[in-house]
């Protein structure tokens, strides 16, 4: 089997007008690199989750728009503009509630304005050339930015491992959800370019499994010792001595460093903190909201039932009829928190102020 | 839909020579009531889990073993002991490290050997009719006697529910592992039967889904307000209130109260431990074994992989070659223990002094 290693999740393939990635949908089961040429495959490929992940997701979307304009005829700006818009707004339709997505659509867009701005008085002709030149570069920026902050990420979350350690991760903020390397996955994949000997353990994260299908799957595709286990678990193999520590991804970090992430961190980080296993979140900067002060203002999405009662099953196994609380993410408390990873190094208690200075003195 | 409290787990049908269960394997999808009359079909309802949890399996083997010998033609005391035997070692043989199996054909067997003692001086014929006759008394007394243990289980325990609390359980400790009322269920049939609007939420329990296919299904059957979750989802569930206490069942308390019970109680314990949930044991005094020093020296038996990698999904959804981590049980410190609710009242701690005080005051 090769490693995850030797693919990205999504590559631009200009010379066949194509963007490529691992389909998803088939993982664990199957390894399948497929090419999207057309508008209707790079949406269907977002809408089925055959890409998914924020940073993947705003890469996809930003080579998407690329491709889509790159044989753009439009005779002049305003029809040009008026395209990109039209193909913007249709990829922005295929996950709507994905931040990365618009945003990664905005800033092509923007990149293309401050070009045109830059470019007066030239020929539309020429002009055109210039403008899809530039969305080709600026698209391939935002994968490089991306792979940029993983690998630093990844750096910084090194110095918190040692050759032989036990590490524990929830869901999966792996390469697959990223271009390369992931966040919480970052510093192991770096340690195990460094021969460092790790064992790591995946939560498989119900409902939707993701740590079975796609963490326990890119890892044991490295030639990393990984171990699955059920969600419920974790205090028992902790209890053991095999868990040195506990690195996971995060979708939103508020002001004071609480950070909500996927369904059962804050179970984990609660058991972590139980039997003195640091729990370390990995975050670039951009996950970071100081608009949001606390773990409390965060807006936690229910979802359908269905995911709990019969997704991935034989038959139906629970009964008809029976509630279900389903929640997609959960806020760990700041307290439980041993670090947060950025790309700008590791910031430790109290985390008001770490992120203070964050702000402060990066741009 | 029939309650599930219009059912017995388990029922002796004399006259048809018959032992009656529900066909657990069909849950949650189809309630259907099967007939055992042959020593194979009571092995098979055993060794394929349609009759599973300690007290029903140990029911269901006193009652088997009573029906296998009910039309013994044995000539004389020698020869239907011999019989008795090895209809007793064939059942016993379902499942060899089920303890209340062997438990209940012991009871059975003894309980011959001591009518036999009484009736010395009697024809074979008249002593034959009347072991048969007492082994019918005996194994219906077992029925009986885990029938009351339960429910006096469950009138300590609902001393301490509230009208319109909302409970939590793990696994299934619920009437169908038992013969009626169940151990951690008793508490809330009691308080549903008493008029109580009460809440019941179910953890899932992966790797079998009992919660899902057993206890949300006998819950919700019965007409309690029933809602399913997640294992990972209890602390999320418990930080926003809905929870006023824990209810589990047990598979063995030590000397000290530690308790062992379905893989992820631990971290149930721990969730409530930090939300100031109280988290009871619900465990008949059977279950403590004063020859346990602590929870340390409770042997965790390992269960095979495939129960987490393929068991109950379409397709495998964990990659081919990845370790995993699958203990049957946990092991809950007694310092997370609010209480632990006996047949003959509640523990509280210091348990080592309350357990070594319920063996003294009671038989």
């Amino acid at each position: 089997m090769k490693s995850i290693l030797d693919y990205e999740t999504v590559s631009l393939i200009d010379e066949d007008d194509a963007l490529e990635i691992i389909d998803q949908t088939l993982l664990p089961g199957k390894i399948e690199i497929i090419r999207l040429h057309t508008a209707k495959e790079i949406w269907d490929a977002i809408y089925l989750l055959q890409v998914r992940g924020a940073p993947a997701i705003g890469v996809s979307a930003g080579m998407g728009l690329y491709l889509l304009m790159k044989h753009s005829e439009a005779g002049s700006y305003e029809e040009f503009m008026k395209e990109l818009q039209e193909k913007s707004d249709y990829l922005n339709s295929s996950r709507p509630t994905a931040v990365n997505l618009s945003w990664a659509l905005k800033r092509m867009k923007a990149h293309v304005e401050d070009v045109y701005k830059a470019a007066q008085g030239k020929g539309f002709e020429e002009v055109r050339a210039l403008l899809i030149k530039e969305m080709c570069d600026e698209c391939q920026r935002i994968k490089e930015e991306d792979i940029d902050v993983c690998r630093r990420i990844g750096e910084y979350g090194l110095t918190l491992i040692k050759d032989g350690d036990g590490l524990l991760t929830h869901c999966n903020a792996g390469q697959l959800c990223a271009c390369k390397y992931g966040t919480a996955t970052a510093p192991m994949y770096l340690a195990h370019e460094k021969g460092y000997k790790i064992k790591v353990y995946c939560d498989e994260t119900r409902p939707l499994l993701q740590g079975a299908r796609l963490t326990a799957f890119e890892l044991h595709s490295a030639g990393i010792d990984t171990t699955l286990l059920c969600d419920n678990m974790s205090a028992s193999l902790m209890k053991t001595g095999a868990i040195n520590a506990v690195f996971t991804g995060c979708d939103r970090v508020a002001a004071n460093g609480d950070a909500a992430n996927k369904i059962g961190t804050s179970l984990l980080a609660l058991a972590a903190k139980r039997y003195g296993v640091p729990f370390y979140i990995c975050a670039p900067k951009s996950t970071i909201d100081i608009n949001t002060r606390t773990g409390a203002d965060i807006n936690i999405e229910q979802r359908k039932p269905e995911e709990v009662t019969e997704m991935w099953y034989k038959e139906r196994m629970a009964p008809e009829g029976v509630k279900v609380y389903n929640p997609a993410f959960d806020v760990t408390d700041n307290e439980l928190i041993a670090g947060i990873v950025t790309e700008y190094g590791i910031l430790h208690a109290p985390y008001d102020k770490a992120i203070k200075d964050l702000f402060k003195n990066t741009k």
